[in-house]
């Protein structure tokens, strides 16, 4: 993690500054990620759940474009630039405690979104029709 | 956390059976959470995001209804018990790796999800017009 990033941001204040004040202050967890919700901007389809930490949060920011923190690879993610999924960010909303992200995006290149080619990450539903919990294709 | 609820899931199998499989399998962090993400089942708003345990998720699969895990008061979190904003499920989502859940709800009470008494959580933009971030009311 970019040591000067973590510095981008003021620490967050009292609950009454997180809630109701107009200075993000993002509430980082102790691997310093906040939780990113991204939705289609034109669907408003649920696409992807990821993380970012400071540098990518300043980064998306800066440039408009979404830039995730990879856990699983444990380095900055500049999403789309291999795949050409680019998303570009047409609003950013952050929650009540500052501590997880919404971004509406448009989707670049063929519009998919999962590393398993769908569109959404959110393929399957959990159907519990046999009083049992499986997995269906939604 | 219910010991015996823990265990009220498979284990996480391959890749494969993560993103292909009709197995229920969710991967709990190292605190034994997977992150929850709820929208209004009828205007696809996103209200909020939250934490489910084994045993909320477990519940919340029971009851139809939304059982968080809060982790600011460390209990299960009925959503609406005391506040009449129950949250029942029309439909739930897994993600490709398992470790996001997506919740479709139908409020009940006032319609109401944020404890600020907003609707959503999510009541605030991130500004960048004047190339310095702010929170300005969505």
């Amino acid at each position: 993690m970019c040591a000067s990033c973590s510095s981008s941001f003021p620490a967050p204040g009292s609950k009454t500054d997180l809630e109701e004040g107009t200075v993000l202050t993002p509430r980082f967890n102790a691997d310093g990620l906040v939780t990113c919700v991204t939705t289609d901007a034109a669907s408003g389809e649920l696409l992807m759940v990821a993380h970012m930490n400071a540098e990518s949060l300043a980064k998306t920011l800066e440039t408009g474009e979404a830039w995730y923190w990879s856990r699983s690879r444990g380095e900055l993610w500049h999403k789309g630039a291999t795949s050409g999924q680019i998303q570009t960010v047409v609003e950013m909303r952050i929650d009540c405690d500052q501590d997880a992200l919404w971004l509406k995006v448009n989707v670049a290149g063929d519009g998919g979104c999962c590393h398993t080619g769908r569109r959404s990450c959110f393929y399957r539903k959990v159907d519990t029709t046999d009083g049992k919990a499986s997995l269906v294709q939604a």
